[in-house]
């Protein structure tokens, strides 16, 4: 088996966006592309079946965090890994659980070592290590093992931004050093990705890309991104980040965003998404469509028997009308977030697979414009 | 098109169990059947591309009650009806609100008229009476209509059993009438089923079971049953019943029930059943499989790892592992309900499925034996 390899295919005129192709030992990844989230093992409230057929999804995301504490890293051995535990045979990256246990603000603690805090289940006390972080994920058997970083909020002050910024490339080089002390667990390769931190400042985000990439990773990602500051904040920081990672090396953006965001962080070079938005908004009603934005609990949907989405070649979009999705809103019925999370993964795959056609095509960037319009458009 | 049709197949030996086919204008429905209850439009959990592809369900019940209250027949009519509404092309029946309004115990006023009932949504007044049934079940657009019926509760006095039962009877004449004054309404015929009652009560059971009869419907259904009496009470009163209801059309009995109790009543002479018992019970962790009944939270499926349901020939069941399935009842997720719905709808068709078989076969009354024991067996 192999490492994580990436074949650059092609790169826009006029813009950073990018076309490629991922190679892990689970199969093939086209960027740019959208990661459906699946934190305790499940993309909510959608079966595996749907994620391949419906959505086509290429690649699921796991939580460190959350599937350490349930099912725990025993249950995920005795499967044989989280691939066999819930039945997707596709790559599988793992989050390091970083940012949810600075999440949990008041139950945790920050230390060189790493991070003690209080499961939000049962009040248990447990410390995160790069180390330990990375034996689980290798227990969860990820493709790609995200580092242990720590995540800082927005704002940040400089010299906490700067502290923060050098324990993660601390806590890097001991997930490095782990990873190579430890073998891969299931007879398939676990690649590491590094993380880029620095808050909002230009000096240490240039100075993070350059020590990261110095480690030579077969991909990277940008964290603390996303984190509350202004939309155009995050533009300008992805763009610094993206001109300061290699260029042969897929890029991943994490927990980004709206399709719109997604449009313009693919027009600054970001090749790999992931974001709990079209789950988590879906089942709260949140429809993201071909046409634009819809909010399906309005009274204006209660006679439309036009499609979900009819601009989606999707059995879900088109079978199912707007009048029935908002029924099973208003009557609090699951089959609602059901159809809400396939509809709006559907979409976001759909956008990314749409954009890769463009770059190939080379027209992205006047096509990004008037999609960006498009879809950020209130129905 | 044409009024629903029975035909009798076989009745078995040393039983009073049959197979048979019922025609309806949106297809046929090989008995005995299980017809899996959607409430308020939706089989809670459950698309309905599954439940045709993986559950194999062949009719679906609706709930007068609920869909008069959402959406409400002005949008069900903007539809179409119900069948273009939620996408279900085969067969429908709706009961006729009688049961939930009774279920409302304080917010609710029995008259000669009808039953006067205060929303359990907003409060709101409204008057079911055998008229506005009959006009709501059409403008549902159900294949099968029922009888509006006071369901008396158990137990029940005989002098209010049998006031009940000639309430039910008059109100069944009313259906009767305004049936005949008014037309179909989406092009397809609209069947009534009328509903015997008479409590515990053998000579009102009998009385009822006459009255029902001298009608000559379609199909009779068997009412009152099930509603807290003791299990060999049901039965007899089951079998009472379908020794006075016409031979020559389908006998439908109303919110049966456990497993092994759907076995005891096709030997009894029962062509039709529902009951909200595999999604409810499922979406609780209760999983009713070939090999028994399973408590999916137990600690003991942590590490099981075998199918669901070994014995189902469906995708869903043999797909996903016991293990599996427990960890997303734990951690409380969405898609545990879901396919906890699917393996228990699939089970209870497959059941009925199997019990036709053996009726055809000739060797039903041996196997139910057998039977019964399996799928009451607590794993």
């Amino acid at each position: 088996m192999a490492a994580l390899s990436f074949e650059l295919e092609t790169t826009s005129v006029g813009s950073r966006a990018r076309a490629g192709k991922i190679s892990t030992d689970h199969g093939e990844i086209h960027t740019p592309i959208f990661m459906p989230v699946g934190t305790v093992g499940t993309v909510k409230a959608v079966t595996q079946q749907q994620l391949k057929d419906d959505v086509e999804a290429q690649i699921i995301l796991g939580n460190t965090y959350h599937l350490y504490l349930r099912p725990g890293t025993e249950v995920l051995e005795a499967a044989g890994g989280l691939h066999k535990f819930n039945g997707w045979d596709r790559p599988i990256l793992t989050d390091s659980g970083g940012y949810q246990v600075f999440s949990l603000a008041a139950n945790r603690k920050i230390k060189e070592e790493g991070v003690m805090f209080q499961s939000h289940i049962d009040g248990s006390r447990h410390l995160f290590s790069p180390e330990s972080v990375m034996d689980i994920q290798r227990s969860i058997g990820a493709d790609i093992i995200m580092a242990f970083d720590e995540c800082p909020p927005y704002p940040s002050e400089y010299g906490y931004a700067k502290k923060s910024m050098e324990l993660t490339h601390r806590w890097l080089d001991r997930c490095i050093q782990r990873l190579a002390d430890t073998p891969d667990k299931y007879g398939y390769t676990q690649n590491l990705f590094p993380i880029v931190q620095g808050s909002t400042y230009k000096d240490l985000r240039k100075a993070s890309c350059e020590y990261i990439a110095s480690k030579q990773a077969v991909g990277n990602a940008i964290g603390g991104l996303s984190v509350g500051e202004p939309e155009e904040m995050m533009y300008e920081f992805t763009e610094l980040c993206t001109e300061n990672l290699p260029v042969d090396k897929p890029r991943y953006l994490m927990g980004v965003g709206t399709p719109w965001n997604i449009l313009e962080c693919i027009d600054r070079g970001i090749d790999m998404f992931d974001c709990v938005m079209p789950t988590r908004n879906g089942r709260n009603g949140m429809i993201f469509t071909t046409e634009g934005v819809i909010n399906i609990k309005n009274k204006k949907w209660a006679t439309d028997f036009s499609p979900i989405d009819p601009g989606l070649d999707n059995e879900i979009s088109r079978f199912y009308t707007k009048a029935y999705l908002r029924h099973l809103f208003v009557a609090d019925e699951i089959l609602g977030m059901q159809l809400a999370s396939l509809q709006n993964l559907s979409f976001y795959l759909w956008l990314v697979g749409e954009a890769r056609q463009h770059i190939l095509a080379g027209d992205f960037a006047s096509w990004k414009t008037g999609m960006v319009d498009q879809v950020k458009r209130r129905c």
